[in-house]
């Protein structure tokens, strides 16, 4: 039985066929006057979509490398920094701050909850020269979507940098970064962005170079080697060409589509996912979900670890399992990046069969069926 | 709204992304022991497919120009012909023979049955020296597969031959050409093999060349400029270089698979269409289909024309119309080639939105569902 391989993992996301393409072409020479001006539309269009007329860094790295190369430039030894912790991802900026020496007061969320702002607050009130507030906008781990907004209202009147990882939200959970005014945005290719991994991102507002250290902890990811050449688009090191040049093409799909269509997209497939999801009789783990992946609690004697390999051998459907401690215990369904309604119809179907074949009782077609109503409703003439 | 291409018609079919890839791949010239060790695989592999040991003779042409070939070959001016005329590919046939000054016989089959094959015996019994009987395997225009071995019961113990148009069934509806007797086989790239089209095939018993012309009323598909490579693979005229390369692939993938998975997996997607759209209500259009689409009628007051321009302009599906005199009645979908279950959900998903739409009372994800039976089950482990 042909199995082709349907890819909804929170990244990688599928790739269009017009930028693999151009991304097979022949490779340039970056240092040209025909690849900058590629990386300075680059870097104009990645702006767009971060909504922000900050200064933008682009690295060769995942998006990890450049949550490092954050704390690298913002935090030194002994700063205190705030951490809101309710996923694997918010667990990650805590450990990449410990080991750059900063004092970390985390701010624990129970797993599928967002954090209450009012906690955020209390927090910098009762705390001294606080440095920064990292947070996460997807936390990916758990499918929950942060207001970051919220969290703006209170760090922008205050001495303290807002640190976002926006890395799996990007395009499918709004952000303003200028308008609300989030301080430092990280943000990765492989996500929204339709690109394989190795490209990461990170905005810098005024007041995050006025608060940042002036010198580095790292030598790749030291920001003055990539800022002083944001007046003539280059990069310090060799970039990673063929993404970059893949990436010119998929932000022209995004300005083509338009980013608020782009944005109501994703929460039109993950409101269709979510009651497609409910109709089976299963629960979503997050409550408050984000709209670039939907975490649904594995039922009672349904392990996700099982279910995710019959999803992926048997029918070639790829789907997430829990991260850490909900591993086995929740499954990920992406609907990030470059989906339309179909990938939202396939993954229920396979979630369909592949619970009955483990004995869970359902009625086929069903979830499909709730679904459909959404994706085939006028507004989804889109 | 992002709206990928599903393509869901009855040829051109879907590409493998390994044949594109390798079809990508910088050109070679034909005239060199590289390609012609490539040319030996093709020929080789064909014949597997084709379930024969008879000569085969590759084109640059459509099916179509196979189809003449065959005919230019074959049939002499004033000659008689039987015709099995159940659609429009049984009227080219026909069309064909005409242009060539044969005497065409015709069975007319009402459009959507199978030729009864006591019908062909008393024409061949009530007519003399008769040349040829032109059969179809699967009639795109209806969906519909003639029973060629039961024909070739009684061609072969005649001084007739049987001519079978396979372009669309190949892959999908069996055929034993060497088993049943079959004398001339004429096959195409673009369905059941895979590829873009481009490509022709004919296959020849030793009683079809005992019985050809040996005068060719064509200069370009003189069968004789053709047939004295055979020993040494190589091709008359400049060949379609990456399509012979792309074949190659393709060939593999279906040794892979293995032929008869490959016509099982056609028959099990064909069954789960089958009782999807039976679910939602509908009707097939064919007494006898076959595996490789299944045409529909359309219901009451649902035009076919406008139900395929709402699949295709808002969610992205390629079905096809009806053709000639049942275009706007009837709509085909098909199954043929490099597709696999979610291919057949996306169809019936598309289907039930569509026709929802279009004011036909529906229960959304009864036929999704009623296809998961099937899909789901046991046997589709492959």
């Amino acid at each position: 039985m042909i199995k082709k391989r349907y890819l909804l993992t929170p990244g990688p996301t599928p790739i269009p066929p017009e930028v693999n393409l151009l991304m097979a072409e022949p490779i340039l020479h970056h240092r040209s006057p025909q690849f900058q001006e590629i990386l300075r539309k680059v870097l104009e269009g990645i702006k767009r979509v971060l909504k922000t007329k900050n200064d933008v860094l682009i690295f060769a790295s995942s998006g990890t490398g450049a949550m490092e190369a954050v704390v690298a430039n913002l935090v030194s030894p002994q700063e205190k920094v705030i951490v809101i912790r309710g996923g694997k991802f918010g667990e990650r900026w805590a450990e990449i701050c410990a080991t750059y020496g900063a004092k970390v007061i985390p701010i624990d969320v129970p797993w599928g909850k967002a954090v209450e702002a009012e906690e955020v607050e209390r927090s910098l009130d009762t705390t001294d020269s606080v440095k920064a507030v990292f947070a996460t906008l997807c936390e990916t781990s758990t499918g929950t979507v942060t207001d970051i907004r919220r969290l703006a209202e209170t760090t922008r009147k205050k001495e303290v940098l807002l640190v976002v990882d926006a890395i799996s939200g990007l395009c499918a959970d709004n952000l303003e970064t200028d308008n609300w005014g989030v301080d430092v945005v990280v943000a990765g290719s492989q996500k929204g962005l339709m690109l394989p991994p190795g490209l990461a991102f990170v905005s810098m507002s005024k007041k995050a170079w006025a608060l940042s250290k002036h010198t580095s902890s790292s030598y790749y990811f030291d920001f003055k080697k990539y800022q002083h050449l944001l007046s003539k688009p280059d990069t310090p090191f060799t970039p990673p060409i063929s993404l970059i040049i893949g990436l010119e093409r998929a932000l022209s799909l995004i300005e083509e589509e338009g980013l608020e269509n782009v944005l109501s997209r994703h929460r039109y497939l993950a409101n269709a996912v979510r009651e497609g999801i409910k109709a089976m009789g299963l629960e979503l783990f997050s409550t408050c979900p984000s709209n670039a992946l939907t975490a649904v609690i594995s039922p009672s004697g349904i392990s996700s670890t099982e279910l995710i390999r019959i999803m992926r051998d048997k029918f070639g459907i790829w789907i997430a399992n829990g991260q850490g401690k909900m591993k086995g215990k929740i499954f990920r369904i992406a609907h990030l990046g470059y989906m339309d309604r179909f990938d939202v119809i396939v993954a229920l179907s396979a979630l369909e069969m592949s619970l009955r074949e483990m004995g869970y009782k359902i009625e086929l077609g069903k979830g499909v069926g709730t679904a459909e109503r959404i994706l085939g409703g006028e507004n989804a003439q889109g």
